[in-house]
């Protein structure tokens, strides 16, 4: 089958992309075509929105691609996802879309269009600690439907999201209907007392509040806050969970790490 | 007249407090009652939830307290938000509540009750170069409505608040309606391609958009971002305004900074 790259955030590495590619070549039952696209760059971008976009929608529309991966995450798919998803090619409805991190702004809008989307391990990924793992889990997942590339306890309908994206599409055109969900989220780079304002304003939103439960994968890189939060980044969800009425379920296995699982959205594609 | 100065974020520290208190007695014409719960810690926060909630219920319903002014920002001010505004003292509806930055949180949900909420320096201030002109401009504007504390070109009505704040707030029970709005935003100490992502968030809002204008105060302490992102903030504010049809305004008269100037919420106390 054939895989179509494409980085609607930031670039992709030269040597991850290398990587990647001799990795699927060794499988033998895929085909990665990783667009030109993902080495342009153009500030922090992977070329400009009219470019990351063209791209995104040349593959998209292309009949003979079984699978849309996004390369990277980074900042920037929420700047071309709208535009994205207008008259959508029917050849894009055949096809699953996948990714993490900023690729949540597309996953979250093409799920809402009726595409199958699903947050899991990317291209770049590939230069982690145990990165060939994840990319294999990735693969897996997009060429067989492996279940044991999926988060192990999850239950349909499932969504997974980086805190800070799914905060920031909440309210937007990008949001999908939470009802009923299994909610992962995970969080990088975030002080604990940024954790807390964005659980704020996460919980406060009545589609939140309709999910099954909230599950929290791992959040790494948490930056040193002084005086110490006093509390960790599991008590700040119960609290926060328990204000709102929200069931809390515990731990997730997702994260910005080479252990990240694949979570496809939605219930009909479990 | 009699100021009380509460804590509902982070602690104010003491050399901050005796610096205003002696600016405020060689004034005199005010009388500053700093109360006990500012120096108080647990954590990130100036004492706990309950704490804070308590000594700003306890100004707030006292009816020789004029005004009440936060002592400082941080974080910390939403977890206490929503329980201030319950139940609200008819001596709350007769003093004007000050802040800025996190105190947003807290001005926002005030003005929607219909108390009164201005932007404006604090105590803290004072330990900046330059603040105790900041903190004599919030002392002038407190005591004596003085115009010259005021940013020079608001337009009724007009809303001042730091973006991370305003962007947590909606879609909560604290977002003010906004229609016909000065909308002054300015920011501290986030990178570029997350200021860009809080403008699509922002700039989505249909309440944003009823706005008059944007006005961008400044945006300060921007950390570096590899690579450079590729616009500066003001490219940034056009740029999402642009997409949403939201008048840009250009620059405005606040920020994390002693040169920051007072910002009357609504209209009818300018």
């Amino acid at each position: 089958m054939k895989i179509a790259v494409v980085a609607p955030s930031c670039s992709l590495k030269r040597e991850a992309a290398e990587q990647v590619a001799a990795l699927a070549d060794a499988r033998g039952d895929c085909e990665l075509a990783i667009h030109p696209q993902c080495f342009l760059s153009d500030g922090h971008f992977a070329g400009s929105d009219a470019e990351r976009l063209a791209a995104l929608r040349e593959v998209m529309a292309d009949p003979t691609v079984a699978a849309v991966w996004f390369a990277r995450g980074g900042y920037g798919s929420n700047r071309i996802a709208e535009a994205a998803l207008r008259d959508l090619p029917d050849a894009a409805r055949a096809k699953t879309h996948m990714g993490y991190s900023d690729s949540g702004f597309l996953l979250a809008g093409l799920h809402k269009a009726g595409l199958q989307a699903a947050w899991g391990p990317m291209p770049q990924d590939v230069l982690r600690d145990g990165g060939e793992a994840a990319v294999t889990r990735a693969l897996d997942w997009l060429v067989r439907r492996d279940p044991a590339a999926i988060e192990a306890d999850i239950s349909a309908p499932a969504f997974a999201f980086n805190l800070t994206v799914l905060v920031s599409l909440l309210g937007t055109d990008l949001e999908p209907d939470l009802t009923g969900a299994d909610l992962l989220i995970e969080e990088v780079s975030e002080h604990h007392y940024g954790i807390d304002r964005l659980l704020f304003r996460l919980t406060a939103s009545a589609n939140v509040r309709s999910v099954a439960r909230i599950r929290l994968g791992r959040v790494s890189d948490i930056p040193a806050n002084d005086p110490e939060f006093g509390k960790d980044e599991v008590a700040i969800f119960e609290d926060w969970c328990g204000r709102a009425g929200i069931p809390f379920g515990g731990r997730a296995d997702i994260g910005h790490d080479a252990g990240n699982r694949v979570v496809p959205f939605g219930g009909s594609r479990l």
